[in-house]
């Protein structure tokens, strides 16, 4: 193979130099396996590849000859669309596309949106924030690797309200926690690893892991001992992603027995957990219950908050942590990918988690419980006889199932031209075809009952 | 293979299930390859591999038995220290780490960062703009994929001072152009895609480009044509990254005519140009020169720039400037990877170039301007004997070659001791093993001399 190339820019070079002009004929195979001292058969490869770069041109019973259409070689601009097409796999499932293409229509109302409306994102304390020069000053210029040092011991003490102890040298700040499972991905993914995770699961409409090559499995974790023992037992590469909070897009939460049975499971598996952990805070009633990583003894779990899903999605404020050398490594990687979050956007989170975060949470608490109610009321209204859903705890979602099989791709693109975005389940669970996530998150909470009452409609429309 | 990781699964399944039991003997290899109906050789290789991992243990003239350090296999907790191990070749070279390392130390004055003082950054700008709410108001919800479209038309009509004429979606905005150059580097390269870079190049120190397992290959730009001539007519994956203007380190900066050969060069070869252009706006005296993508009437360039240099590093602002497809391109997999750059930070940015910043620039410009004489002068007095350097055109760099060999990592080590910390050149290029990478964008202006001289002296005592 080496050698097919070499000749072949052997007889490129000479063409260039016109040692070969268009129309010469070349010489013949025999002459040339004599002259590179191969076999006719490489030669035969070698013209093969010519004839499909548009070198050389076979003119039937008269021979070989470099072709006229030399100029077709020679472009005259990059090829955009040959270089995007390798990296197609790297798109986005059809669900997501499209709604990363209509989520910025204004007409649309976004029924499924993970995120909270613009007057639930409190930006005029942000203003605020930046106006206040008390205790430490604002700069902008790069931030230490794991993240500005006001911001983390801010953190520190937020996450120690939920039962966490950590050191500050154990909190990465990231880009939302999105990107702190790009840095995981890429951190600690090889391409033999597996990533287990629950079924439906956020994880599953996560390109990014998937570009990592590892295989995605979901598991249910009743039977994660059986089912994990043998191969973890000598692989030791592969990863499990929670979600035990307020699980988005089921809303199901554990109990403190499940956490600690996996806690200890995976401890003797030695399988790290990931606990994605930024919906909890958002517990309706009561307080919530504490993340697995209150639990974690020995460090194992590699822990993701934000403040994306409980204040504003633009700011891009996340952490992680885990075992220094885990977050360590991480902010090596995000050193060499982006520097992470803007110093701005930390200065004001920092503040922010001191001053303004408790409260905050207090009242938007208050009124994601009444939009929740009342998408509920509407569900009871017009779903009852066609659908189950559960009742939220906390957080944006329900998780919306239809008693029989439904046509989701009619039902999505007709909702499209109704100017409502749903979610199909689809997006997070293959097998979950005649499933929805709805969010009372995004949507206008006067627009509520209207939507799923023109939701329903459409659904009897469909299924005519 | 397989077949022995089977027999593997079944018998450690068989351990688990307590069938064999801690201090069993096993069946001998006859009886097992009978049993799995395997050769002998494939039993050797299991039992081998259940060796390494402590499952079982031979003892001389009796047989294999279940191990008792089978608890060993039962780790309580993750082996942090092996699952970081395979990524190790993602971190950076050693002197990067070093500096990462070392930059936020407050002790150390840093002569070859590349970064502006903190007295340099307009944070009280960056506080006004967030006071004022004329025009557009500010938001922090998700920004759409491209970025925001007021930060998109500032930034359009920014570029076109420069000569560089683009539609609003021809624009992606990123965390930095750092970014821009991982979201290429994820998007565009393929296992067999060779990166041609200048040499010395800022991009031999970007990691990120290595992880994708590109080839990064050297050349001499007056000799591009013969030299990639022969294998981009056929390959067309490969990309060639530029730092046209004020390069970084050596603040070369190409003609006019060299622009537009490389640019005539690369159309015929199908060849994209990354023309990295963050620098270019600090030039000295009068106009600086127009960059390449003002000549690209085919766009076949992909155009970074950045607020990171001239105005704020902990911004994050950059942009990615290039066909339609393919910033689209890139802004699906920024959405993917962690929604790109802060709305605060964007909001601020969109503000900023439109009301601040040509006047900061014509101030920067002039403390740059000041500080690279001062530099010069020093470097000039204490230096001349043994090195030679550029007079800087603008932007932060000089490029110090010594005249002699010199040991690098002993000066590089010894000015650490001495609270100094420089950019050896090998950062930029294996080859350039005695050169400095000087910045005079972070040291304070009444360090430089003292600074300078006491390097000097560094230099002298470890040559001794």
């Amino acid at each position: 193979m080496k050698k097919t190339d070499e000749i072949i820019n052997i007889i490129v070079d000479e063409i260039n130099k016109g040692i070969y002009e268009v129309g010469d004929k070349l010489p013949s195979q025999r002459a040339l396996s004599q002259r590179f001292n191969v076999n006719r058969s490489t030669i035969v490869d070698v013209m093969n590849k010519l004839k499909s770069f548009g070198v050389i041109t076979t003119i039937e019973k008269k021979g070989i000859f470099v072709s006229d259409s030399l100029n077709v070689m020679v472009h005259n601009h990059v090829k955009w669309k040959n270089r995007i097409q390798p990296h197609l796999e790297k798109q986005n499932q059809y669900y997501i596309k499209r709604i990363n293409e209509l989520e910025f229509d204004e007409k649309i109302v976004r029924l499924g949106t993970g995120e909270l409306s613009p007057d639930l994102v409190p930006i005029n304390k942000f203003k605020e924030i930046m106006e206040d020069d008390s205790l430490h000053p604002f700069t902008s210029n790069y931030e230490e690797p794991l993240g500005n040092i006001h911001l983390r011991k801010a953190i520190q003490k937020h996450v120690l309200k939920r039962g966490i102890k950590c050191e500050i040298n154990e909190i990465c700040v990231t880009s939302g926690a999105l990107q702190g499972l790009k840095l995981i991905a890429e951190g600690f993914l090889l391409p033999s690893s597996k990533l287990y995770i629950e079924s439906p699961s956020y994880m599953h409409s996560v390109k990014t892991w998937k570009n990592y090559s590892s295989t995605i499995i979901p598991i249910d974790i009743n039977q994660i001992e059986r089912k994990l023992m043998i191969e973890e037992r000598y692989q030791s590469n592969s990863l499990l992603y929670l979600n035990p909070i307020l699980h988005n897009p089921t809303g199901h939460t554990y109990s403190k027995e499940v956490m600690e049975r996996l806690i200890k499971e995976c401890n003797e598996l030695g399988l790290p957990i990931i606990e994605d952990d930024i919906y909890s805070e958002i517990w309706f009633d009561n307080e919530p219950p504490l993340p697995m990583k209150s639990y974690d003894l020995n460090n194992n779990i590699i822990y993701l908050g934000s403040l994306s899903k409980t204040v504003s999605p633009g700011l891009r404020i996340g952490w992680v942590i885990a075992n220094h050398n885990v977050v360590k490594n991480l902010a090596e990687l995000k050193m060499q990918t982006d520097y992470g979050a803007s110093s701005i956007a930390q200065y004001v989170a920092s503040k922010w988690l001191q001053y303004h975060h408790d409260e905050h949470i207090n009242q938007l608490i208050k009124k994601l419980k009444y939009k929740s109610k009342k998408m509920i009321q509407s569900l009871d209204t017009y779903f009852s006889d066609i659908a189950i859903w559960n009742e939220p705890q906390g957080s944006f979602y329900i998780w919306l199932k239809f008693k029989e099989k439904i046509n989701m791709n009619k039902l999505f693109e007709t909702c499209i031209e109704n100017n409502i975005l749903i979610h199909p389940g689809e997006i997070y669970d293959e097998k979950q075809k005649y499933a929805l996530r709805l969010s009372y998150a995004y949507v206008d909470e006067l627009e509520i009952d209207k939507t799923i009452k023109l939701l329903r409609k459409i659904v009897q429309q469909i299924q005519k």
